[in-house]
């Protein structure tokens, strides 16, 4: 079993291209990892997630606590056997989803407190308890639990949720078990500003992680701010570690934040969009459901390898979505992810030949061939 | 391309062993048809239609007619290319589900009037519309238009319900192009009296179609019923022809039916139950909703290929289910049009030697292995 592990191999300015290397395989970074929510990424087989090329899917520990719970998916073999899903799985700490998702949520300097949102119930999480269930999900990366910062915050309200957030971090070093080739992540806080950044990236840092997340963002701040975000905090983090900016974001955000030293990333736009007739091409965003496509014979994306651009239509499409027809979200969620990867493996190629300002530029001037929203 | 044709290659009592040629490939016989509605066999794609053995796919005239409408799937290039199944494609006339969904019908001589059920916009078909919407479609076999005889009718109402369809019959022949490698089956109707089904049977074979259908069963009268029907009707139909039974039916069903000299079939269940979680498996149906799966780490049905039951367990697909994941239907209907297919190679197999009502019974005792209805 590999030792877990992050080899940069190349920059262009802030740029990294790397490797990372872990007990379910390697990555090739910038990477985009595929929103799995409750042990399936929506409308996708585990097959038809690998050949988008997507290397790495997210868990979320709040919903699979809930269900199937964290000792059911451990009695099955852990989440990699369970979803058939021998890659790299990373699963979030539950922080997040409890604050959007539970009822009746109180927190404290213990931990979080709340009921279900599906029946009510009642939970507690810690960063013990949700660094355990990370451990029985069989999460190759664990993340530390946090508070992630609502936007916007008083410099006092985000410098107090940070300084939570830290000594929850610590607390959830703690409780990580060290095994070969699994690593642990700690998260960021600060909101906009970069002093409070600053003091949170040195603590993580002092704490030692296997890799760096950046946290509250993406949460309403607007993508000028995140990107100031960024060029105050990605510095700050050690350059032979992992970066990863949590729940960004569309094809723009991703460029933009590769460009400030990003690695890693995770949203649900490519998937859920994919279930509501939005698509992702190298043109811009289309929406499939708009009746200009109902004879439209050509491919989604003429340039694009997936099963929906080189078999299909784009008036199918529109006819599958207009039918409310499973297949459309199928085909279009498996179009969608592939438009991601696509780009990242760009990313990539571009990294390691210096290119990459160039290979953004052309991919922002193809994105303003439609206006299509 | 090759002319139409069905060649007999072995019989076992009644039951018969064939190969369907088309100018869409070859189909074996008996064989069961996917139920593609509205151009897509619901949860599936071509490619997963393929590797459950299916040969043939079924599309719905009436579905087809009203969303995309005929003339668009045309102007793509006919239903085989829109939907990515170069394959055998049969489509139904139109008419048993204008009188089962759509509002306002009106039956006379000519045709029936009817209202969408979609958007109440007025449509009429005939045996002449429905066989030229059939022709745009590009449907393999093209069925004849006819009226499916309700349950429980009078001697006189189904007399008078199966002349008309016989009329009917002939002018869907004469509106019948026909091409190479194309076909079109009459539809034998006369409910449950056998000198109706007699006489449905010889005007049908005076006019001369290039396959049989026995429409007007599976609508109430209860599988005795049907079992007697088919006794009295396909030795009737020509032994060089095949003979499909519309819209038959449980795993049971198919089996004695087989056993009765019928070759086609075509059904919602196996598709419809998989989307609701209901499993025809070697050892009979099982709600995969029910608690007593949450922790069971067995494969569906240990003796099946699909992608199911070689890479989860019972506990994950029930999990799906309860959180109304896509992929719990994906991974059902994959596998119950696979245990169909299955069901059907193996009667294949049995009647080539020989062996077919052992085969039979052997299925049979293996259904009774549950009570999970």
């Amino acid at each position: 079993m590999s030792a877990f592990g992050f080899t940069l191999t190349a920059r262009d300015g802030a740029a990294r291209r790397g490797t990372l290397t872990t007990a379910h395989g390697t990555a090739q970074t910038p990477a985009f990892m595929a929103v799995g929510t409750a042990g399936t990424v929506k409308a996708m087989t585990a097959d038809q997630v690998r050949a988008t090329g997507t290397e790495i899917v997210l868990g979320n520990t709040y919903h699979l606590m809930l269900r199937p719970g964290s000792s059911r998916v451990a009695a099955l073999g852990g989440l990699h056997r369970m979803m058939d899903w021998p890659g790299i799985i990373l699963t979030d700490s539950g922080g997040f989803q409890v604050m959007s998702l539970a009822k009746l949520r109180k927190l404290d300097e213990i931990g979080v407190t709340f009921r279900s949102h599906l029946d009510g119930s009642a939970h507690h999480l810690t960063p013990e308890s949700s660094t355990a269930i990370q451990h029985d999900l069989d999460a190759t990366i664990t993340m530390a639990f946090d508070e992630c910062t609502k936007f916007p915050a008083t410099p006092d309200e985000a410098a107090a949720s940070m300084r939570l957030s830290m000594r929850w971090a610590a607390r959830s070093r703690d409780a990580f078990t060290p095994r070969p080739g699994y690593g642990q992540f700690g998260i960021v806080q600060g909101g906009i500003y970069p002093d409070l950044r600053a003091e949170s990236a040195a603590a993580l840092t002092a704490i030692g992680f296997e890799g760096y997340a950046i946290g509250g963002l993406a949460v309403g701040e607007g993508q000028a701010a995140m990107f100031e975000t960024l060029d105050a905090t990605t510095h700050l983090l050690p350059a032979t570690h992992p970066r990863y900016l949590m729940g960004v974001g569309t094809p723009d955000d991703l460029l933009g934040s590769i460009a400030r030293g990003v690695d890693m990333f995770d949203c649900v736009m490519p998937t859920r969009a994919g279930r509501t007739g939005r698509a992702y091409t190298s043109r811009g965003v289309f929406n499939l459901r708009n009746a200009r496509f109902a004879d439209d014979p050509a491919p989604l994306d003429p340039g694009c390898a997936c099963t929906l651009c080189t078999r299909h239509s784009r008036a199918y499409l529109h006819h599958l979505f207009r039918c409310e027809e499973m297949l459309g979200p199928m085909l279009l969620t498996g179009h969608n992810l592939t438009y991601y990867q696509t780009l990242m493996r760009g990313a990539r190629d571009a990294i390691e030949t210096g290119g990459f300002a160039a290979y953004a530029a052309t991919a922002r001037e193809g994105w303003t061939q439609t206006d299509d929203r």
